[in-house]
């Protein structure tokens, strides 16, 4: 039984739904941010994240910062790249959009590299744009939340090594961390950012990213100081480097409630084997991408070597809208989300399948979801006289 | 009864004690970020702020940030000034330091107007300072945490209108609002930025600013970009903006648990009258401080109109440094906090008396403190012979 009260099941990609003990760590009582009990979590919490990233390159660092996901993009731009130098943005959908602006605020020149909504830049194209300038960052949005687009961050970083050994590989992981297989040393990337809310199982407010030694290597032999205050690398580098090796530190005070949470998802993502996760993951994923093929709807993403397995972005028919379907969904006791895409986002919605809803074989969240789903797109027709 | 687990009793400048329900809140289940349920959770705490600050000036903006009280620095110095524009920074201490840097990580001209640990710039000072150069802004440090020197706002409001009317009044309130008063329009300030951990009595995660029409239009008629992109007002203004009227919308997610407890925590403050509020702390303060002068101790902050009604910093006894008295305080079931002050942190102690631990008649956290703090002292001054 939960302890939570009766709600209707989030599936939507990101927040989703929390595990009981997760929940209730949020509840710890008032800790100052710097005594031995915290210091021990929040240092324990940052070696877990090594596990998740499957690192152990004592030359990387995890961080977690209070912010959002976003606050990811602000330390990658305002830290690992110079006024006037060239970013390569890889533009998988709405996510890659900010992420260039943002980098463009910090006086980086982005560069995007657009396919077609629910379609992904070619290797081809990537191999041929990497050897055009010497960029000195690439990044690549690993799941684009609003297409629900994969993108194949192993086959891309070994491109980069080959063609353009010097240029950053910059992960935007939000919707992946926890979801899709990453393998941080073994593809040799350079930062993956993410964000507690989404495939890691805790609730949203902190920002949380692996770095590594060659990133902070090119952080500390910039030529101008760090372009942001709060996202500095300078603020936060010997925070996280103290409280790792459990000595109390301060920049900021750390949400500690949440970081409270994060130990406890971590510790149950990382008690089992990562290879497992990723399978229940894709396993679910097959299931519902074919319940939706079963109804005759398509996906954003079309090609299946494209298609995320933490979320799913779907099309409507033609004259039904989000707000045809959604109510229909909640009424059924499922939350999903509308599109987000600027081109598009009327026209689609998104069913996000992470963490618990998926790996708890308590729950049948998805069973419940992908019944709803049926149910609610033939009220919906009938509603229009379809 | 507490809900909480027994736990020492957390009298440190912040984090502070939660009440039961604040901290309840934070176990909230799973919602998404635009829901009309979570939407009008987050707009009557943006309605609740203004309360809290006194304001009913429609010009002025509330905004609640995921991240630290310190991204409220970066909010002010990335958005209200630019690049080579000056600004006159207030110094009462340590964080007086790092909002100077801050401004000077986007370009600004940071003037230090410094005191002697304990004091505060005279009003001369701060006048004459103000007809040297026409300053875009110019910030308080309304308490210093680090030294627990309270500025009188009010009054140096007064003298910037009078002798400097375009300077924006910038009050960093981190350490004060919630226990000290703030009538936002009637002092007719531009920017008071705060945190979610220390008098509003939430745990930490949230950065929180109240800002007036005129440094919004200050903003909007910058010559230069915002230099920041997580604490660009351009996103965040339209975002607050609509939560506020109920309508959802989205720069980056919210941290929906986070936001649950301070609405919680701005309930039951406003359900009283703020003067109330502010006496009972002001009350609790000078028994501390008579409790303190009794155990023949100094505080940084000599002078009565100097002192903060929310912490009070003590000095130690030569030859008593932190170690020594805080661990026996521990034993008693309360924590103090070491000195922060950088020329001076091993020789002085911080009692932080805020929320819950002073409004709530219930508790016996001030006089179990005052107890244990005779105690310690005297077994301290014993085991090193004194």
């Amino acid at each position: 039984m939960s302890s939570q009260a009766p709600h209707p099941t989030l599936l939507i990609p990101g927040p989703i739904e929390f595990d009981d003990a997760v929940l209730q760590s949020m509840s710890h009582y008032a800790e100052s941010h710097v005594s031995p009990a915290f210091v021990k979590t929040f240092g324990e919490t940052l070696t877990l994240l090594r596990k998740l990233f499957q690192s152990t390159n004592p030359a990387a660092q995890p961080f977690v910062i209070a912010g959002s996901g976003t606050l990811g993009w602000d330390v990658v731009a305002s830290n690992l790249i110079e006024k006037g130098e060239d970013a390569l943005v890889l533009h998988t959908g709405y996510f890659a959009d900010s992420f260039a602006a943002c980098l463009q605020t910090y006086g980086a020149n982005a560069t995007q590299l657009k396919a077609p909504i629910g379609e992904r830049p070619s290797f081809e194209e990537i191999e041929l744009a990497l050897k055009e300038k010497p960029y000195k960052v690439i990044t690549i949005t690993h799941v684009d939340t609003s297409t629900g687009v994969l993108s194949d961050i192993k086959r891309i970083a070994e491109i980069v090594r080959r063609v353009s050994p010097d240029t950053l590989v910059v992960v935007d992981g939000v919707c992946s961390v926890g979801c899709e297989e990453i393998a941080f040393d073994e593809w040799d990337l350079d930062v993956v950012l993410t964000a507690s809310q989404k495939a890691i199982g805790c609730p949203p407010g902190l920002s949380i990213l692996l770095m590594s030694g060659r990133a902070i290597d090119r952080f500390k032999t910039r030529q101008s100081p760090p372009a942001s205050y709060y996202a500095s690398l300078g603020n936060w580098l010997p925070i996280m480097q103290n409280y790792e090796n459990l000595k109390p530190s301060y920049f900021a005070t750390p949400p500690t409630q949440l970081v409270h949470a994060l130990h406890t998802t971590l510790s149950q993502i990382t008690s089992r084997p990562l290879a497992e996760r990723f399978a229940t993951h894709a396993q679910a994923s097959d299931r519902i991408k074919a319940a939706v093929a079963d109804l005759g709807l398509k996906q954003l993403a079309t090609k299946p070597e494209n298609q995320a397995h933490a979320m799913t972005a779907i099309w409507l028919p033609e004259g039904l809208t989000p707000p045809d379907v959604l109510p229909r969904l909640l009424k059924r006791g499922v939350i999903f989300a509308a599109g987000l895409h600027k081109e598009a986002a009327t026209k689609y919605i998104r069913f996000g399948h992470m963490g618990v809803s998926v790996t708890d074989p308590g729950r049948k969240d998805i069973d419940n979801a992908i019944t709803a789903l049926k149910e609610a797109m033939t009220e919906a027709k009938q509603a229009k006289g379809q």
